[in-house]
């Protein structure tokens, strides 16, 4: 992670540059050690800089430095959702994919310690924290679709939440093995993916069947959906048994 | 959990049965606090016992009493996934469904004790314990498509992966939404899911369009996927400018 290594002597870093630049480093020990192994004084060797420099920035201790790991993470992470409201769905979906996996590339183990801080059960603030992230991509997506908040079917959440789920394990296994295949290979899988769980959902639970045909409605005759579509057809040319 | 209450005191349980009764309480105190906060203590108390009892049993402490406590439901899990290979595949996948999820159903808090053990970072024979049940669900469901193990495709096992993942996350958002909708439900949205998921990879993946070509060739036609078909046939209808 070359952008998180020791910055040159002769520039000085500025507050939040310094901040962040501990952050990182946090974050990249907690992804092989528990928080309670990492200590202050590793951080300030990881990142080359002196012990109380490490402990002005976070007097409170390695909590207050492994939650603040996570909170600048999952910071970073929610706004790769952000996307303008314009456009075919699946091209808003490639487009925030691609941030997140940006940020899943550049993080690397520190993205699998920002989730592991999402299961571990010693504080329910750091929990939180990443259940905030995902509720909030759960959201935004929803948000998307036209669903209305809290007015959205049970099934519908519960599709979306499970793809977010599934994006988070192929972030996971794209890291461990390697970084294959290409990103672009990955989010186009994955928005494949998200379309067939919409549609499988819409065929048995009528509000999503409403916003599936809406988003149907706004995708190109070239576009990914189209372009899905014509692929399976010949996949399932043979079963014609089952229609 | 009514089934891992303290056990009447005319009945004296043998010792396995003893051996489980003490690892279904400690599954569920884990389920509710960090594994280095449960004291064998606790579970005599919760089981009902006395705590030289509980030390005869775990001798090695609590750090014992946890792996054995994720050991045994991770055994437990594991024989869920065991099915005849014969019949459609979707009926073999319902099947083991129904065995899974009358686990998470029986285990509840356990459950999510299990999972999250299987993400603390603190041993990694706790984190090996929780990736052998997923990879070995990730195996038998290669094997029942009739993928040659090492040979199957990255994209079909990234797919098979992924959807385990969105199953554990489906179970877990299931437990925290009152149990509902009914198991069958879930369990037959699910199915719906793996095979959309299935035939959108098979859509640019010729060895997952392979195998999903002789999976489909042995549904029946009233089986699951043709009424799945038959069902997203008319939401798909208005999009006619796609294909």
């Amino acid at each position: 992670m070359s952008s998180s290594g020791t910055a040159p002597a002769y520039r000085r870093l500025s507050v939040d540059e310094r901040r962040s630049q501990l952050l990182r480093h946090a974050l990249d020990l907690f992804a092989h050690r528990p928080p309670e192994d990492v200590s202050l004084d590793d951080v300030a060797v990881a990142a080359g800089v002196s012990r109380p420099l490490v402990y002005r920035y976070f007097p409170g201790g390695k909590q207050q430095l492994y939650e603040a790991a996570l909170r600048s993470a999952a910071d970073r992470l929610e706004q790769c959702f952000a996307e303008p409201h314009s456009g075919p769905l699946t091209v808003r979906l490639a487009r925030a994919l691609d941030r997140y996996l940006a940020f899943v590339d550049e993080y690397d183990a520190g993205f699998m310690a920002l989730l592991q801080g999402g299961s571990v059960v010693e504080t329910s603030r750091t929990s939180a924290i990443v259940d905030e992230v995902r509720r909030d991509a759960a959201a935004q997506i929803l948000t998307h679709l036209g669903a209305e908040e809290g007015k959205e079917s049970a099934r519908l959440r519960m599709t979306v939440r499970t793809w977010i789920a599934a994006v988070e394990a192929a972030s996971l296994i794209w890291l461990d093995e390697d970084k294959q295949p290409p990103l672009s290979q990955l989010r186009d899988g994955l928005v494949d993916h998200f379309v067939a769980l919409l549609t499988a959902t819409a065929a048995t639970d009528p509000a999503t069947a409403t916003v599936t045909r809406r988003a149907l409605a706004m995708e190109e005759p070239d576009g990914p959906v189209a372009q899905l579509v014509r692929r399976i057809l010949p996949v399932v040319a043979d079963a014609g048994h089952l229609w």
